[in-house]
């Protein structure tokens, strides 16, 4: 392969892809989708549903792939890592089918830039050819446009993290606001729920998009309840939120 | 106005902007442009030049009004409070030109959630309009992009915050990452320089995009020279950086 693209394509709004992003599926040679056997959250279908949307000739220009799966007996950064470098293999001998390709593509969740391992794992590849990355929009801009609410406030700062961090080492010293990501187990959970207001949402920009903003108090077992429901009704659950301490100046009016 | 619609427009190039934004310019029924005087950063012409890659009728949609100016003897937080009033009473005015406009847009640079305060000024206005926030590309995932990094390491978190806060209150404790948006004055100088990593950006997706990276001991000086001579140049300037502690664990590479 001569390039690698990565294609930020949104966190689930089609119509949140960019015009960049839409002249890059549309230039590729090839795409690569992976797909995560059965499990629904692998949104290979999104994928190939956006690339149909966008070239007459997606048959030919997608290459779908099975992602190896994580290591779970062992720490969860070593894991990481050799699933990365599993993946990377996983690329090479897809790319290895297609002599030809000049440019390949691989529509990335959100932005590249925000826990997603592409670049990571294009950092494995031998040679490293150029990566060319187009940024999308990610889960946190579609939770703030979904509320029509601020992430920062004036002169403010905001901490982006996971749940896990928030769970091990609680609030970030001296945050004003901290946006949660990748979180499996609803982690707020482990903060005095009288201290702070949430602002939450599941399946951000698609039809059946979620939303609750309230008092950590007030709106915490409900959105436990509703996220527990909507994920066995869809078998999967991606889902966002934002958190600030109740008393800080500026926080938006919760609506 | 029945609708107040808030479209990210990304933070320089016109194909960041999605296929939601582009069709909310096509579809509005009135585009409010400021317009800050003499000041080359107003970036109107940028504006009007979108609108009229999109829409045929540009003339007759837009409504141009002069940015009210903010107060220098005030308190910051204060200035801005006034300064939001003014703004929201000049929209108020502008609107009221064009009693049958039912959408009301204005192109935000960037995201609307991301240190732009037209969510803040749409909440002084009485009655309040609906709101719909249509996400953009920020100029942190244009930095990211165009240096082809990553945001945050596996399993990390970012702290997004402005150069002031960093001058004032110097690196934020426990940060992997730190973001720095709105910074006039070159803060990061405020940090021992042999400790952090620094990836800087200018213009970021225009065609005068200005890019440098490396160790900040290394690139320090580089970068504020680069952006005094780009600043004297063009007459403004617009900048974001990310760095990070030198020795955190999964650093990007500095190519």
């Amino acid at each position: 392969m001569r390039e690698l693209w990565l294609i930020g394509i949104g966190a689930g709004n089609p119509d949140h892809l960019t015009g960049q992003g839409r002249r890059a599926i549309l230039d590729a040679d090839l795409i690569l989708i992976p797909r995560k056997g059965e499990d629904k959250a692998d949104l290979a279908e999104l994928r190939r549903r956006l690339v149909a949307s966008v070239r007459d000739d997606s048959a030919l220009a997608v290459v779908e792939f099975d992602m190896p799966t994580r290591e779970l007996d062992l720490p969860y950064l070593d894991a990481v890592e050799r699933w990365h470098d599993a993946i990377a293999e996983t690329w090479r001998a897809a790319v290895a089918r297609s002599p030809k390709a000049r440019s390949v593509a691989l529509l990335v969740w959100g932005d590249p830039s925000l826990y997603d391992s592409a670049l990571r794992i294009a950092d494995r590849l031998a040679p490293k050819p150029p990566v060319r990355v187009f940024p999308g929009i990610t889960a946190l801009q579609a939770l703030t446009a979904a509320h029509a609410i601020p992430l920062i406030s004036v002169g403010g700062s905001v901490v982006v993290s996971t749940g896990r961090r928030l769970r091990d080492r609680g609030w970030p010293t001296g945050a004003d606001a901290l946006a949660v990501m990748l979180d499996g187990d609803c982690a707020f959970r482990t903060l005095p729920p009288d201290r702070f207001v949430i602002w939450w949402g599941a399946y951000l920009g698609m039809k059946n998009e979620l939303l609750c903003a309230g008092a950590l108090a007030d709106v915490g077992d409900r959105i436990i309840d509703i996220r527990a429901k909507a994920r066995a009704k869809h078998g999967w659950i991606m889902d966002t939120y934002l958190l600030r301490p109740s008393q800080a100046r500026g926080n938006p009016v919760v609506e």
